[in-house]
């Protein structure tokens, strides 16, 4: 199934303990896209200014990323972020960032946009992404990032958003932030219960077109990520690196393999075997992402090597049972 | 193979969002032997006050735990800490912390608890964990817990106590502040190197008796626990629980389900998958520790609760290869 992601195209300024790039292409629908172009055709929507090159267009041409619905903005300036890690790259702070054309934004859509049947609403304003939503009305799957800025000044529009999808991916500590629940598995659950809520009975996985999501991933960093629904829990480690570059867009990477991976079988029912499927590819993406600074490692990436890295995760995550009589 | 224990006796005092208890049964060595106790013989070695009672020795009586070497020190006060935790459990501030008894304590151990083949040294400082490692010369696996606040001041002596031992058990964050490497898997072969320098030759997870830790398990709280060997690395999450009381003690008792089923595998070599399934065992004990205050959930816990348990981890982790033809 076709894919539709919307989101910022933007230029990173990153400094890490490991080296710095002044100006690299970034943005979460351009991670996206090149993570989830490995599975499916993916076109993007999303603005940028008269500074954006050719050749950036040409990353995502070259993955075969329908960039057609690229609005440049005559005049204006592409988005811009600059960001530096700290040590352990566990925190990082952004030290700049300059909307450009993304003020004021209004998402015009292809009809070769609208018709995609999976869409993903990487992290901008929830008003647009409601209003994407809604261009979208008969998608199969809709999936949606947001962050922590939302939730502190658009939280009501936020949950709008969020009860209008199918699948809610988010940062564990935002999945705590937005449902005031201090634990994982009892905010995810919250989340859940909006979707429930909207229909007025029980989430389904399985049942495609109710209202609110049916699917939590809640993204841990260094950690891994999580996947909850109404029947099940599931949890991956990241692939441990000996060397971690540039974490910039492991989440968004993670999304395009995670949504990626779905979209590419839409005969499958959306069941926890998929899911979980879905969870080990976004995971080996992500994983490779981090390995150099911004789109650099992606850009050269196999689907052999995607395919060896999910082996591998299966690998270092297999336990054998051994039934041993415990003392009373 | 029989355990000995030596760390902290303790009182606690903790202050969760979910409740409080004033004084109650604590102690790096209570969490590890109650926990260790579900496998093998356990002796433990520390002092304790006058205030200490027979109810509180009671607990670990009635799991078969072996006391005879808690020695009571005439007019001396039990250790006693007292911590309160944040909102979401993932810090906690220490509020006091008396030494008592532990202020001037020389281990002195029983013939019996000297012949123990396990021996897991818990955090207390490290001059004392390398005088009771010499205690037990010929112990086949010797593993060592310890903490910040020695990383800050004992450095020295703390590493001398890592060469010592087969497994250093860490927090995470804890184990790059050792080393001074920025991620976990660096870290990890850090010290792993730490034990080759000592003989020579790279390190062998099955060969005892060679200098210097050959596994080590990074804590990660919340997250789960991640293991590191010279040949294989090892990622569990934490079991999800939708309701988590108190986390004081956690490490502890992961240590002993850790080390108790090594110990309870005295004709298996010490193998990566040995180790994985010592992880999970682990990881469930923790688990079922943090589900209540101190130690009153595993005072009642049964050895069919633990083996249920590892199961559903088994369960929470398994996702199944399906070969899919990425795009090239």
């Amino acid at each position: 199934m076709p894919i539709t992601v919307v989101g910022s195209i933007a230029y990173d300024a990153v400094k890490t303990p490991f080296g710095e790039r002044e100006r690299m292409l970034g943005g979460a629908a351009v991670h996206f896209a090149l993570a989830a172009s490995f599975f499916e055709d993916v076109r993007v929507v999303g603005p940028v200014g008269d500074d954006f090159g050719e050749p950036q267009l040409d990353v995502m041409r070259s993955r075969g990323v329908d960039v057609s619905d690229i609005e440049r903005v005559s005049g204006g300036k592409t988005f811009f972020w600059r960001g530096e890690y700290g040590w352990d790259l566990n925190s990082r702070e952004t030290l700049d960032t300059q909307l450009g054309v993304f003020d004021g934004f209004q998402p015009k859509l292809s009809e070769r946009s609208r018709t995609s049947e999976v869409l993903f609403l990487a992290n901008i304003v929830p008003d647009l992404q409601i209003e994407v939503r809604e261009q979208l009305p008969h998608a199969r799957f809709v999936a949606l990032d947001s962050m922590n800025l939302w939730i502190d000044i658009a939280r009501d529009q936020l949950v709008r958003a969020i009860e209008s999808v199918d699948c809610l991916i988010l940062n564990d500590a935002e999945l705590r932030q937005l449902t005031g629940k201090p634990n994982l598995v009892s905010a995810a659950r919250e989340v859940l219960a909006w979707g429930a809520r909207g229909n007025g009975s029980g989430a389904d996985t399985s049942t495609a077109g109710q209202r609110g999501p049916s699917v939590i991933v809640a993204k841990q960093g260094e950690y891994g990520a999580a996947l909850v629904t109404s029947e099940s829990f599931f949890a991956l480690p990241a692939y441990p690196l000996e060397s971690v570059i540039d974490p910039t867009g492991a989440g968004d990477t993670f999304a395009g393999g995670f949504v990626g991976y779905i979209a590419a079988h839409p005969e499958e029912e959306l069941s926890d075997e998929l899911l979980r499927r879905a969870m080990a590819h976004g995971t080996a993406l992500a994983s490779f992402n981090v390995e150099e600074f911004g789109t650099e490692r992606i850009e050269r990436l196999t689907g052999e090597e995607i395919a060896a890295r999910v082996e591998e995760l299966r690998e270092i995550t297999h336990f054998s049972g051994a039934p041993l009589k415990l003392r009373a």
